[in-house]
């Protein structure tokens, strides 16, 4: 029985003489044997261990730019997170103009994977919020004590907030080491909890060392915790869905140190690849991403193509929250909500510091124009 | 007493009608505090919270690009690699035109996150290598047997290689599974060294999930090998330089995942900060990069820069071996020894699979190919 193979779309722009063919090939060995053509053992290539370029398109009106299509067979990336973006864009990401515009798994890889365990659907039911966005926010600045961020929260879950997550810089440092802030912050959202009968999640952010990340990751479940936010890049695209697999943790993404791979449009790959397909396969349930508009890169055909590469059909992956973010203010909810839809995660930030000095009233303001939006969204559409 | 900063150079390049001053103060609020400057209270300016901008240099005749000096709290970062690459470029990877240059770090954070434990003293020692750079090889191609591998590996080491490591592509894929590779090529290796009397050292990569990734580096150092090859960016940036020193093992590093960052000369950091500066502080005895001639992007200048950064003087940090690798041949030593002198770690990979099926004949050649190189330097300096 031949091997199962996954197919890679590259858009390729040859960035010397050499055909499109002989771009195509030195992809398919870079990223497989890494070897010169006429080094690689015959059996090899009958066993299709070299990647296959399953086809060559050039662009209409783009004469030097291909979609090239090549197929890696699976057991190399051995359904393992770190191999199989080394087989992805390993050693070619030191080369130019290849960047990654599509991605075929095998049914396989897909329930090897996993992808989000709980997805759109999961996360509704626990929070038990339907026909509207969820409302989001990052809890700012770092260097606040524990108690001070504490407040914040209990403050913006009495107000409505479905999530609330640790600005990604909050990590174990002196002004709120780890322990102590979450279990400050979850006893005050539990508290508010009790008092609106309403629900708000807290997810804390897994960070630092190899030895110590387990540690956080077990404190969090145990103080109730429904999440935890990770940066894959920064702690090892593994470590975290493992970690929240392992705990039963929800996972929300953060695009942190991500930027070059989509800094280049012709080289690298797209947010939706990486911020989307990928980390949805690993297993985001919510994926953070700077929304266009405000103080980041992303084009807004960029944005909805990573919104549908998280929520779209894929081979039987539950949906993940697309969680547009970055510099977005309470009345730019309207066009998000026209934008995005409701199956969608709303984050803003630093703007509800600015809006009221009391969370509570930050919070109940941002829901309200949510309901607000998505109200005057039906009515138009009636 | 005022808490300690360290200093980072970016280069800056503003891509819109904005002043040099305000791009810089976004950079200071992005990699904090990250919200907008209104917000930040009072007493995290007084305290340093916020980066802070040193000195700001129009570049000459670059009338558009500045370097820009910003410090920040060295507690920020906590001394933890995850986050030290967050507060370096973190949110601003997603941002353009921001490109780091130089880092000035404290004694304290050099002392914490230490450098290399062996280094090029270390190396040459345990090696007994004198006089002449080190003479490394990749095993390849992946899909091998394990036996396989370990003929190729104990005729290399017959022949005299100093290093040989893991192809990076090699994982724990059923052709040649972790253990049975790690404990085939390390006797093949044992049993060379014994026929030599020479010193042959074996770097397995270290690879895969999280929960199985530190038995690897228990079941390298059982076998006796004396370092491990790891890809910080695949595995997490800090996993593979914790696992090495918890498990005393030598680490030579891929630079496999890492290419975006230095793809664009005005965005990312140059190869000297990843591949040298960061690495060697975070402890690679061995820095891998693609060499300038080969099929990769790096140019002269670059290399020389990273092979400075990994040598040079770093507050007492022990210089590391900068690898130079990637369509390197034997034709190529006697540049490449005068380009980069004695203390490198020369690496031939594929080329030696080309250079004559017996690996032994191909390392004898690649060894006495390096002491010609050597010899006739000398002479030409006499």
């Amino acid at each position: 029985m031949a091997a199962e193979r996954f197919v890679v779309t590259y858009r390729v722009t040859p960035d010397d003489a050499r055909s499109i063919e002989a771009h195509a090939k030195d992809i398919c060995l870079e990223e497989t044997v890494e070897i010169p053509e006429d080094a690689v053992p015959a059996s090899h290539w009958e066993q299709g261990i070299v990647g296959i370029v399953e086809s060559i398109d050039e662009r209409p009106g783009q004469p030097s730019d291909y979609d090239v299509r090549i197929s890696y067979r699976a057991d190399i990336a051995n359904n393992e997170i770190p191999n199989l973006l080394n087989v992805l864009f390993g050693n070619i990401s030191i080369r130019r103009g290849i960047k990654i515009i599509d991605i075929q798994f095998t049914d396989q890889q897909i329930a090897s994977f996993g992808g989000p365990r709980f997805g759109v659907d999961g996360l509704r039911k626990a929070l038990n919020v339907y026909g509207r966005p969820l409302a989001t926010t990052a809890i700012k600045p770092l260097g606040l004590s524990a108690k001070e961020l504490a407040r914040l929260c209990g403050g913006y879950a009495l107000g409505g907030l479905d999530v609330i997550k640790d600005d990604h810089g909050l990590i174990d440092q002196h002004f709120h080491p780890f322990e102590e802030r979450v279990s400050r912050i979850q006893d005050a959202i539990r508290d508010a909890n009790a008092k609106t009968g309403r629900i708000t999640h807290y997810y804390p952010m897994l960070a630092g060392r190899f030895d110590g990340i387990e540690k956080q990751a077990a404190f969090a479940k145990a103080q109730g915790c429904f999440g935890v936010l990770i940066a894959p890049l920064l702690i090892g695209p593994d470590t975290g869905f493992y970690l929240a697999r392992k705990y039963d943790l929800a996972v929300m993404t953060h695009p942190t140190f991500t930027g070059t791979h989509f800094h280049d449009p012709r080289h690298g790959m797209t947010p939706a690849i990486l911020l989307g397909t990928l980390f949805r396969l690993f297993g985001a349930d919510i994926s953070v991403f700077p929304n266009y508009g405000g103080r980041f890169t992303f084009t807004e055909a960029e944005c909805q193509d990573l919104a549908e590469a998280l929520r779209g059909s894929m081979k039987g992956l539950k949906p993940a929250f697309p969680s547009p973010a970055g510099g977005m203010t309470i009345e730019k909810i309207n066009a998000m909500v026209d934008a995005y839809g409701h199956d969608t995660a709303l984050l803003i930030g630093g703007a509800l510091l600015r809006y009221s000095s009391d969370p509570e009233v930050s919070a109940r303001a941002f829901v309200s124009a949510l309901e607000h939006a998505v109200k005057s969204k039906r009515n138009q559409v009636q």
